[in-house]
């Protein structure tokens, strides 16, 4: 495996194996930055982005700082330099962590190939670390490695699910306005309590909202605004729009945000997450069949009954297996229609353990035959996957009719929900008859 | 299976089958209600309980309202009504839903068997639903057939982790100062946004808090506000609390609840509370072993090293396994160190599938044998149970070495996680070889 650099560096192109979907994504950035002259009005700023992560997680009940909590074995926050990696017009990541998790974030960056990230040492609150990283970006500090941005985005490390588009709309927007920032509608109302503990009063709900990230901000205005801000609100505050109100006089434009921006607080929000990864990753599957004839029948069909149950589904007999892993498909069904020597499977397996695709996702293959008389486990091929990896041989499965599939979207709901691979295989019997 | 009753009829007792638990949430309630007299100084007040649950739940982005969604085949609002019920102290539940759902609601009570429940058709707004079930408890009111409690509960019908003790402390509170609700800490920082959606000012976070549930009033004041107030408060208020102190001028106790009250808004929330649940009932769990001499030697061992793992481990060699499922302990594992006769597996598997053991959480039985060559699967045993059960028999189970515990703890970590099973089973290399 190729080690991805640590804080500081800046290649300018993604891992050699990860390129495919990497490339994907940089067209369709690279038209989405085009929207800036079209839409705003204005050409394309230099755009950085700051990720205060010097939390200690004490809400999260855990001893690990929750940035650092696994999900499906990885750290959140590398979900979330990934979802901003993705973009490519950010052109520098800086992250503040604390000196006592500043190797483990190192060990992260390189285990997870993450690029254009630089560390910085966190403060002993959110705004201090947040300054920390302005500075790390500054012209006038002393040496400063990097670029003065004109826009830059701050972000938290524990919101994962961020998307290209909302970043465009705060990045936009602080360029037009000078701050921006991302709001949802109030969940809970929102009271006041007097200082014997009962109601003082209660606010309109619907008049108020709560400020989420990511924000965006002229690189001078919210600098500007840490540097004269007071010891009270950076030990204090915890509101960047705020800072550049007060010190830098900009009303900051507010952009509605999705669902998806939620901060993970508690233990149930890891939970949360780790659905939400699993069941984004499941949506995209690979069918590889072991001939071309049957790619041709059986696999078309079953690519038109599938295809309303599944957002990507890909049938093949083999030739473009080594494209379809660059793309990062992460769900593979093998049918072995007419054979059972699985040698497809075989294949398929070799060609993943060859490549770092599960280095970011877990890796499913199920294996489906219609000879096998005997279930067969490939476990001793799978010694180099840490990840989950199930390899199910299934005897009975011949010509598509509308039993095979509901069958067959029985196997497929095990990458939506792992809790099915028991249902599947203790109640196999449309095969086993 | 016995039916249990819809809305309006108030058995005393609960179900036949399920009276081990109840009777000992019953006692343990019976001492919480005495607290009630030693601590607010005041004796134990008629409490009732009122649920809205008209919502459409458009939030969560799917066409089932939220509070009908399932969390493990079961309607989210199964789970809240049950919280309600393990409370013996709260006499009546309420619960207000819209005409068309009137029979979904009928059959989740029936099917769960739930008690003391009584249902009212819900307004168009939640306070028009709330005090629907406001006026069924209310004595001035034609055809009441409920009596009117001193104490009255409002919870959200998607709130399902209340607990016994905070409920307890809104009823102490409002017994005392007439109105009273659970408040949390704020998550994110609460903004006023001016007309053109730009900053205006934002809230100093520390000085607030969300408003959650459950809230409980004395039944007078809540009645007499909800009569009282406008139009325009029923149409397009959110808050009971508000109510109360505009119209009664009482100023609503502040009680601190746990994270545990937060509600089901989007589907993320769905996956957390299915984690949770899982997380739950995983936490309990019984080693069956196949010889009283087992028991004593290798199941003490077993138990020894498991419990600094689980809330709660029990080894039996069966004579109390009809106690231990009366208990409502779901999960099981089937130690044959003896025997590969599987007598004991297939007794417990009886005495389950006699039971209604399974109707309100999954059962889950892992079957571990010495002897067996191959892997054996019970699933025709297993027709009855529509919930998750998975029979896994491996050999090579012998002496409790560290190597050996491990392998159970995985075993175990499947309760936690079902992704467990699949490494389970293509991982199990310590037992085939």
């Amino acid at each position: 495996m190729e080690s991805g650099p640590s804080g500081g560096s800046r290649p300018a192109e993604p891992g050699p194996r990860l390129r495919g979907l990497r490339g994907a994504d940089a067209a369709a950035s690279a038209s989405s930055l085009s929207r800036f002259g079209a839409e705003a009005g204005c050409r394309a700023p230099a755009v950085a982005a700051v990720l205060p992560a010097g939390g200690s997680g004490e809400r999260m009940g855990v001893p690990t700082p929750k940035q650092f909590c696994p999900i499906l074995e990885r750290p959140l926050i590398s979900y979330t330099l990934q979802a901003l990696e993705r973009v490519s017009w950010i052109k520098d990541i800086i992250v503040a962590v604390t000196g006592e998790n500043m190797e483990t974030m190192k060990g992260i960056i390189q285990r997870y190939q993450h690029k254009r990230i630089s560390l910085v040492e966190a403060g002993v609150t959110r705004h201090r670390s947040i300054f920390n990283g302005l500075k790390a970006l500054a012209e006038d500090q002393p040496n400063c490695r990097l670029s003065k941005p004109e826009v830059v985005i701050i972000h938290d490390a524990v919101r994962p699910f961020v998307e290209e588009d909302v970043l465009l709309n705060v990045v936009t927007a602080a360029q037009e306005h000078g701050a921006s920032g991302a709001i949802r509608p109030l969940v809970s109302t929102v009271i006041s309590p007097s200082v014997d503990s009962c109601l003082d009063h209660s606010l309109e709900r619907a008049r108020y909202r709560a400020s989420e990230m990511p924000q965006a901000f002229l690189f001078d205005v919210i600098y500007e605004a840490y540097q004269q801000c007071s010891d009270y609100d950076l030990e204090f505050g915890t509101e960047c729009l705020h800072l550049a109100l007060k010190y830098s006089h900009i009303k900051a434009k507010l952009v509605e945000g999705s669902p998806d921006l939620w901060k993970v607080t508690y233990k149930r929000d890891l939970y949360a997450a780790e659905s939400i990864i699993k069941e984004r990753i499941s949506q995209q599957v690979c069918v590889v069949m072991d001939t071309k004839e049957d790619e041709e029948h059986v696999g078309r069909c079953l690519e038109e009954m599938l295809k309303t149950e599944l957002n990507h589904i890909k049938v093949t007999s083999g030739q473009d297996l080594q494209q379809i892993i660059v793309e990062q498909c992460y769900n593979f069904v093998c049918m072995n229609v007419m054979t059972s020597d699985f040698e497809e499977t075989q294949r398929l397996l070799n060609m993943l353990e060859e490549s770092n695709l599960s280095i970011l996702y877990p890796v499913v293959v199920i294996s489906v035959s219609q000879d096998a008389v005997n279930v067969v486990w490939y476990s001793h091929l799978l010694k180099n996957f840490p990840q989950l990896v199930v390899i199910h041989t299934v005897k009975g499965f011949n010509i598509v009719n509308e039993t095979e599939v509901d069958v067959f979207l029985g196997f497929l709901s095990f990458l939506c929900d792992p809790v099915n691979v028991g249902n599947l295989i203790s109640g196999s019997s449309p095969f086993s008859n």
